[in-house]
């Protein structure tokens, strides 16, 4: 199927022809035209993502005391067959993300629908036409060898053709605000000299007008919160020269709530992209040792759990101690710690490594490893085990699959193997494994399981009587609980109904 | 000078002879046949340490509802040469620790000598007297080898005499509280064996009269807080059976402010154990962190502390990132994360090791050379150079110097012909650096200076005009800067005076 975009629910979206290029061309000019006229700034989003297309509604939906908008938002994403859906989805005023917060249907209906003043374009020339670009380019880690994130790298090929992009186009007094979280040193090292390069290029003296850049990074959670995760937050900026800081702070300012979450602005984009990193490999660590410790504890009979619950009683010094699980998923945790890393090997060609975070994520990818383990201590071999997988998401009650641990646990239960058959009430698809089907109905993973793992904390399952899933079973399955999920009272019903329980970090149950 | 016991005062104290052991038998007797008449019951302290001191007056000032003590206290501390002092010195009503908390003084004299119902001993048969004896014993992990704690184990010697002594004294109701902190296993797999060895010798028969063991474990701070942190702070405590968690329970509600911190329970003595020793990793293994991430943000222009107070914004789940440092010292950080990898590995014979907890160990252990690489940047060569190091003890505004991060400062500088001059105004004696002279006066240590490095945040220090330090050395030292003590206004009238500055963490004053 060639020139079509589709959509995750299945419907086919043509991708625009040349001659539609040209007339979407002359519209985005005219709308330009017309949103000037009514005081309004323009503002571009690069990349209509996870966070850019949320953001892009955060900033159309922002007012000033009069109630008028300050913003009109073109939302940009290229034409290509994975992804220019999100723009006809869009611009019928519905989100291209699934979600559990009540408020992003809302967000996109009313800036799109209603004030009409977000609308999405697969056009580039838009960018020659805006007062700010927020960049939300998604940029990954590559980790090519399994647990082993020293060899992970970050490849920046997308990620500058879309500043180049940008380069091309944009006003020399535009500014290019990344929200994108980068290696520290992108800012200073990649995105202001290719800006300096097409600007000098097309003629601009950057003397003169040197590119005005900016960095403010995200800390949006998926799920129940999900725009105000965006909105109502801390947020951290800085700018590679005063008047990019001054811009930065005027447009964040008028987007975000900063009356109750005040702006901390630092040094240089450095000390921000650095933020930003540290900040989730502080979380990455903190989850590493925790898996640790939960296999210590599991083999002396202690839950770790009730041992978390009694440090964490030391508020403000020992109360972020986060809880072992399956494993660490999403789009954070997993790179960020890789992304500094290469950064101050590569980007700024330090020597030595940033040897806590690079550990607790080789830790942390192969944390599912240990859930196979206990498996392993109860039955002599994997081979043709039913097993059933409750949970492919990587966070409760939430259906984003990005890097889930679920998945490292069913290709290596597969490895050995093993049936895994997965079950997620909140996600339909799942891109990321080959040959995934996972199910809404309980039905069709659980009967003559031989284990059933409680693999995320969705809602459903902790709401599931033993006695309903031992009958829907059919058989007495071992119970694995991944991360505290089933009460002391709970793993005592299955225990009665003779199956064995067993927990990451639960060593009491033995 | 045989049998004579010298305290840090240079006051000296003949040991007692068996006649006066003799006669301080008798007296134990009478003193507790009279507090028993009282209503009171009768608790012993095993170790008159940093911990068992101050505990012995917590417990001695403990009330009932009518103003009267529920205990009278013995305080034991063997007579070696070492300790003895503190026994008269205790009887005296002085404390035998120093500290800035007034409360310490006052509550040593309100025990000692108003209420008359604390008094220390080395007379071990005091343990035959009591109901409870609380075990603050020392004990440490050695590591043989430096920057490897992967080598680090744990010597019980002392600390199994200790328990034998106790096994062959007490009574069989006795509970034994163990307030030390020990490797996890250590009350299961030392402690109640012993006590059950010892109890089968002297006939007692230990099916119907099982040891009654407890763990519950201190969170004490040295600094102004002193006797608060032990006496209204939260505790956690577990019991190897019903007989001895009532009892703790009982005893632990009694002596300390459990209305407003109330009393954690854990299943097992296993789990307290592991409490503690995780809760001071997860402290040491932050810490790490932050100084690979000081190193990163050092060379890319980045004020870490900075980027620390950006990131802690996220009260409740990042606030408690802590701070770089000229490294860890103390007796609690430096030591519990290898207790619990010794004990894993050898109390319970376990495979593996606690990967992220013994790097940490590893990497604090071995900061301070980082300093002294900010220093080897500046100058060709450390040979003859003069350092004045500001201060010695490990805490800021506090004398205690064990473990000391100094210690490896200072050592770590004549190993390369440095020159180091110490200076504290807290302590008086140094007794961990051999040939060791810790200066009270800031002219002993500062003329001629090539290097100042405040390496301890001492209030004295962090309130140092430039102008008077410049003065006092005569000439434009480096000025080296080991957690952000120096505000960056403070930082640019050094430079005004034509003083390099540098700092850990601080990238941005280069």
């Amino acid at each position: 199927m060639l020139n079509v975009s589709i959509a995750p629910d299945g419907k086919k979206y043509p991708l625009p022809t040349e001659q539609e290029n040209e007339k979407e061309r002359e519209i985005l000019k005219q709308i330009t035209a017309e949103q000037r006229k009514l005081g309004r700034k323009i503002v571009a989003v690069q990349g209509l993502g996870f966070v850019g297309c949320v953001m892009a509604t955060v900033v159309a939906d922002a007012t000033d005391k009069d109630g008028n908008p300050y913003y009109f938002v073109h939302g940009h994403q290229r034409a290509s067959k994975r992804s220019y859906w999100k723009v006809p989805v869009i611009n019928s005023g519905v989100p291209p993300v699934a979600s559990s917060d009540p408020e992003v249907p809302q967000i996109f209906h009313r800036t799109v629908v209603e004030k009409k003043n977000f609308r999405a374009t697969s056009e580039e020339s838009v960018y020659g036409l805006v007062d700010v670009v927020v960049v939300d380019i998604q940029l990954d880690a590559t980790k090519p060898s399994f647990g082993e994130a020293e060899k992970g790298y970050c490849d920046l090929l997308a990620f500058r053709e879309g500043i180049r992009t940008l380069g091309q186009h944009i006003r020399p007094d535009c500014l290019v605000l990344v929200e994108t979280t980068v290696p520290p040193g992108t800012c200073e090292k990649v995105v202001k000299p290719i800006l300096e390069e097409e600007f000098t290029k097309r003629g601009i003296d950057v003397a003169a007008n040197p590119p005005l850049v900016a960095h403010s990074y995200e800390r949006v959670m998926p799920g129940a919160k999900y725009v105000a995760s965006i909105r109502d937050f801390w947020r951290v900026f800085s700018g590679v020269n005063e008047k990019s800081i001054e811009l930065c702070r005027e447009f964040l300012s008028n987007c975000l709530n900063v009356e109750e979450y005040p702006l901390t602005q630092l040094d240089s984009t450095n000390a921000s992209e650095l933020a930003k990193t540290m900040e989730n490999t502080y979380r990455a660590v903190n989850i590493a040792l925790t898996l640790e410790w939960a296999r210590f504890a599991e083999q002396i009979g202690v839950d770790i759990f009730k041992v978390r619950e009694a440090i964490r009683k030391r508020k403000g010094t020992h109360d972020n101690l986060l809880r072992p699980s399956l494993g660490v998923g999403g789009y954070c945790l997993t790179k960020d710690p890789v992304l500094a890393n290469w950064a101050m090997q590569t980007l700024f060609g330090l020597e030595g490594s940033l040897e806590m975070a690079i550990r607790s994520v080789n830790i942390n990818d192969t944390m599912p490893l240990h859930t196979i383990e206990i498996i392993k201590r109860e039955f002599e071999s994997l081979s043709n085990l039913k097993v059933a997988v409750l949970g492919v998401s990587y966070l409760e009650n939430v259906g984003d699959t990005r890097h889930s641990p679920s998945k490292t646990l069913v290709e290596f239960l597969r490895k050995e193997f093993a049936t895994a058959l997965t079950h997620d009430p909140y996600v339909e698809a799942w891109p990321e494994l080959d040959e995934s089907k996972v199910e809404s109905d309980l039905n069709a993973v659980l009967p003559g399981a031989d284990v059933v793992i409680f693999a995320v904390g969705h809602d459903q399952y902790k709401g599931l009587k033993p006695a309903e899933v031992v009958a829907m079973c059919g058989t007495k399955p071992l119970i694995v609980d991944c991360s505290n999920f089933l009460s002391d009272a709970t793993i005592a019903e299955y225990k009665k109904l003779g199956c064995k329980v067993r927990g990451v970090g639960k060593g009491h149950i033995v």
